[in-house]
């Protein structure tokens, strides 16, 4: 169980759907990376500084199981959580709920590396960075 | 080992790429739905009698591990194989490699179900669709 | 001059940029559309109650002029006004803005016509709809 | 009328589509920068020249009329033209077509600057590309 869930919400636009009058599948990532986004926001991470550190954040890997589909100017929340924390990466866990109905859409995951900007090579997450994420780490 | 693979070219265009400079992680998605589109034309379904019979093939699950970026102009070779056939759902394999150098760039899957789109329930595969998708079944 | 002006706030995400490190040219006028639906809501606007009403707004004209680009992470103003309207179609017109200096990103409009969802021909706006429109119409 | 034309195929897929069932109104502006990318191609324009030349080409205005919607898996037909050729920019004309049944569905137009990478300042087309594009220039 987390200590602690980032929630944030998000109104489905009519660009987010698709012939079957629902969240194309694909955009289910990128609500899951929106959500990161603001997470790090919130967290007080400033991309220019990660840049500046010569850092960023590739995915590794990404899984979205879909329970029911996001229609048309739906309010989602999204919650993430750190399902892990190693030296060089981070799992994020995202649900995303119907806010009306609090019925769960979808869950699922990313996989993020840290990376050197220069040589593309998987470094270490800076030790700051790892301290405000820490409190969001699923226990065991 | 599948019998028979299916692929397909796809050439990255400028709104596929992000600040990175590299296709979005979302796009992948994308990708191998249209390379899916493409295997069910290459066999002959019609996606027009699909919906007559009643038919549609919603997402339940999808999956990518991201190797190496996929960058503008890239062309790019998709393949598709049936990893899974059950009687109302088909899991798809993807593998998407750089068609230069044949290096590979991601791997994938996703699972669709046959559902009624009346009732959005799941249905049965019908016997004529699942006779040409059995020659790109993975093998035991 | 318009008597009044719908302002909403946007917030660029990655999957908005593309490999200039600016947002997609293509995606002011998902930036337009979102507004535009921001601008409904506040308005009142049921969704659900055009299509129980069997209207829908297609788009006939859509015009964007970029003047700087919008970058990753920008708090974007987006303002809406009626330009023209007419019996059957209304001319909205936007200015994108960066919310933390002012500066006017681009500027640009689109056309919607009301049409009957049936028989897809134009229809008159409901005159509850150009009611609440007036207000923000330009002044001749 | 121009002497020359250029044409290019495009299928579409279920990720351009929207919840009206057809083509979303943004996704038109991506098919005209997909078209403008072959026609580079085909005219033999490397993308790795320009940007070792420190160029690129923002584009400082979109415009797009819809006449009919193009829908899941119908072939386009995407005609390209130089309606405008001046030292620093180049205005490109539009044209899409269902390939089967040669509607006309969309016309635009989108005007490219040649900028300094460096400066972002506006500069002149190089006279290798102007030379390749002016047989497409429409005639007076």
């Amino acid at each position: 169980m987390p200590s602690k869930i980032f929630k944030t919400l998000y109104r489905v636009t009519w660009a987010d759907t698709d012939a079957a009058q629902v969240v194309h599948y694909s955009n289910y990532f990128r609500l899951f990376e929106r959500a990161e986004e603001e997470f790090y926001r919130r967290l007080g991470f400033s991309f220019t500084d990660f840049r500046t550190q010569g850092l960023w954040f590739p995915r590794v890997e990404a899984f979205c199981q879909y329970k029911k589909p996001a229609k048309f100017n739906d309010l989602l929340e999204i919650e993430v959580t750190v399902e892990e924390l190693r030296e060089k990466s981070a799992k994020y866990g995202f649900k995303i709920l119907n806010k009306k109905n609090a019925q769960l859409l979808a869950i699922g995951h990313v996989v993020v590396v840290a990376a050197d900007r220069q040589t593309g090579k998987a470094t270490q997450i800076p030790e700051g960075i790892v301290e405000k994420l820490r409190p969001f780490c699923e226990q065991v």
